[in-house]
């Protein structure tokens, strides 16, 4: 049995009497403050970075959230470290504001990737500065003193330092700036600091339940994590696919035949999964399985104006992953993502290259990934695809095939369906959500990009079973910034950014 | 640079002086001597089988070669060991007969399987008797002693019992019956042991065109290896089908990429492998290939009436192998074999199970297998092939495509053409041939089945570069014979079937 515990932090709310301001106002307050106090934004952000944080050290990830807690309640929050079983903190943090009649809740991840140590140019958790990228001529330098200034184009080296402690800095750096220039926050800001994010975090369902009256006042998800746009302009996110899968097997003979006694007389199982396999999507990359698009909820006339609106990156990304095309006669990324999406992420039929013989096989098996658009139930597209695999003629088993099955149906399909999730999209009209828009634009610029959808998934529906509030994700992190990989860097732009885009939030009408 | 040795054994032919018997005769003179002499027979087989014959040992392989030649040497014949490099010596052996106008090539292999002596009852060089079939309850049994009766149902369990030393046995034995009988040959017969055959006999054509005077006045190859009809019932095979092969890799992006991110906007390469690979062979296994059958010798009117008279296995296969079908309507496999076969051996793209990822994999491979009959040029086939590829619009490489090739053409395929060899199919007419048949069946009863060819493949080209002669095979081991497997066994009866069917050969009108 699974126990609940809960470890309160240290609580010290503050009111805050200051007077409310523009988000403009903010973001001009955010920009001078982050300018002037550059070094030590650093310095703060780099002690942080130092921290190892691979989900898996239960006394690394601690030593994290203690830190996490201490930032946190040093500006304001009444911070608790939330505990289920074993599992890493989740950290949560309230500030509530005198007058403020709604709640936003920030959400970020403090663990990390695991990391292999010999990849990396400098020591994972040895946070090293840059005057640009690595691979593109940049060299080491030193950390700012007090009074230095700061190039936007420095990189800072470390694990986490883009995915994802940077929007911890940001947000620290930017409620410092609203507290130096006594300008007042405009909403109740709760903080919902995940620590094993990178594991898929398996506790994050259990967790909200159990503290689930911590969040009942949320009225905005803000979820800070991801790059912004492959353009390099900054955005906001308004979901994510969902994500499940299956994986089939179809049979030849019980054992492995010489290809020359048996050849063209054993049916060869590598042969049934190719023409099962194309009957399911064809050359422009549409997905033929009936009814696979049916559930997709439609795009609103505010969807469609922000993709119309999106920078087209398709030709640059075709050039950088060697691509003549793409599918759907190059069709935008944008919009490819907005649909579910039929992935064949992997086949194995006995062996090729050195290792083949001359056999035919007893099977061959394809991995099916399906990523799931607004409106497509995990559940019900695997049932598609299997009605598809059905209407081909193959009978679908769950086991191996015994013999008295394997005699009885010339074809035979073993289905193993994973579990998965479904997608989450928030619209982007309404009060609220505009006015984050309207907020975010003061720091971003019109440049910002409105996306419908990030193409990768997330399992933010946990958070849209506990509460109606629209969920949205504000991206700070460079493009390029090697997550998950080694050599993973910050921009200091982008940093900065997310500085001024804090606290136009914080302020946001 | 390879050089050639001929190390001469001892020649010794003798001039046999006795009178010309009908096959017939001389059947009943071998059921009558292998009666009587049975126990010796089989301990001189044993003494043959205790020796390791792995290709690999050469001291192990030269002392199987020396026993060899000791024993048709003594019956006869003046032997050589021809050498090749430091190949395994090709075993030579001649005997001229008084008055034979024509001279018939006895081809057996010396070597074996290599042995994994762990999965063996019995270590596999110390031949063991059993009652019958261990499977089938066999108990182990003393051999023999002079005078005691044998069974037919025992069995010889040793590596090579069946593949291939048994025919060494049958035939000397035969030999030895004929000479008790005083019952002259008919023929000049020439003989050629094989000592790498089941390393693919890579030196085999290289012995040939060396020593290619040894065999120049061969009117009748009779290949002696394999098991009988999967009925039970003795055969003579006239071809064997070729073999050659291609390997074929698909791509998609340039490295695995997310499939969250960009899955159904990135081209999967296992989709574009299924539908290649769909479009070459229908759900009925006829090939879509064009002119894939085209170059396909017709039968005779002998071969279509060999077949009508052939025995269905297939119902039993299909069971055996666990199958509610094959290929074609359940067409009879000894049809199918006479069609070249595209067979897919293995098929591979990034991972499935436990292992898969969500990603877009770079590239999907094919190794596909083709099996060619009587007409099929190994390399016109396989220009065949790429030419259907051609056709569904990829762009043939050699190599890894680099960047400018993958950004200039959609579909790419990366065709890889393995080596291989043509398919040898000898007329079932003339009189050469309908002797040996009639010869035969005095031995085989008008239970003999004439196949036109085995599915697998044999090198027999290699002959029919050096001569027009027919090739024929005769099997004599049993189909359940464990060959290239542990427990390897030979059913008495086949071995004394093989002394008659020897006997017969050997005294052909």
């Amino acid at each position: 049995m699974r126990k609940l515990l809960s470890v309160c932090g240290t609580a010290s709310a503050i009111l805050v009497g200051a007077a409310n301001a523009a988000p403009a106002d903010a973001v001009a307050a955010a920009k001078e403050y982050r300018q002037d106090h550059a070094p030590r934004i650093l310095r703060e952000f780099a002690d942080l970075l130092s921290l190892p944080n691979d989900a898996a050290d239960a006394r690394a990830i601690d030593a994290n959230a203690e830190a996490i807690e201490a930032i946190f309640n040093k500006r304001g929050f009444a911070m608790e470290l939330l505990r289920y079983e074993d599992a890493p903190a989740l950290i949560y943090g309230r500030r509530s504001v005198e007058g403020a009649t709604r709640t936003i809740a920030i959400y970020v991840h403090y663990d990390g990737q695991p990391t292999e140590d010999a990849n990396w140019t400098h020591p994972p958790f040895e946070p090293t500065l840059y005057s640009r990228a690595i691979p593109d001529g940049g060299k080491q330098i030193p950390f700012p003193e007090d009074g230095d200034s700061v190039n936007d184009d420095w990189r800072l080296y470390a694990r986490s330092a883009a995915d994802d402690k940077a929007p911890l800095a940001s947000l620290a750096a930017a409620l410092d700036a609203l507290e130096a220039a006594d300008m007042a926050l405009t909403s109740n800001i709760v903080l919902v600091f995940d620590g094993e994010e990178e594991r898929g975090s398996p506790n994050l369902d259990a967790y909200l339940a159990a503290f689930g009256d911590r969040f009942a006042d949320v009225d905005l998800w803000l979820f800070c994590d991801g790059p912004t746009h492959q353009s390099g302009r900054p955005q906001l996110v308004f979901g994510v696919r969902g994500v499940t899968g299956l994986e089939v097997t179809v049979y030849g003979p019980d054992r492995g035949l010489h290809s020359g006694h048996y050849g063209n007389w054993a049916p060869g199982p590598g042969w049934r999964l190719a023409r099962l396999l194309a009957s399911m999507k064809d050359d422009q990359g549409q997905v033929l399985v009936d009814d696979f698009y049916a559930s997709t909820a439609p795009l609103s006339d505010a969807d469609e104006a922000a993709l119309a609106a999106t920078p087209g990156v398709d030709r640059d990304l075709r050039r950088r992953f060697g691509l003549a095309a793409s599918e759907a006669d190059n069709a935008p990324l944008a919009e490819r993502i907005l649909l579910p999406a039929l992935n064949l992420k992997g086949l194995k039929s006995a062996e090729v290259g050195e290792a083949a013989r001359n056999v035919i096989p007893p099977s061959a098996t394809a991995s099916i990934g399906i990523r799931l658009v607004k409106g497509n139930d995990p559940e019900a597209m695997k049932d598609l695809v299997e009605a598809h695999i059905a209407r081909q003629g193959y009978h679908i088993v769950r086991e191996e095939p015994d013999r008295r099955t394997r005699l009885k149906h010339p074809l035979i399909a073993k289905v193993t369906r994973e579990g998965g999730y479904r997608a989450v999209r928030s619209s982007m009209e309404g009060d609220l959500v505009e006015g984050l828009i309207a907020a975010l634009k003061t720091a971003a610029g019109d440049d910002l990009i409105l996306a419908p959808s990030l193409g990768g998934s997330l399992p933010l529906y946990i958070f849209e079973d506990v509460s109606e509030a629209p969920i949205v994700i504000l991206p700070i992190a460079n493009f390029d910034n090697n997550q998950h990989a080694a050599d993973e860097n910050l921009r200091l732009g982008n940093l900065f950014y997310g500085v001024d885009a804090y606290a136009a939030v914080l302020t946001m009408e």
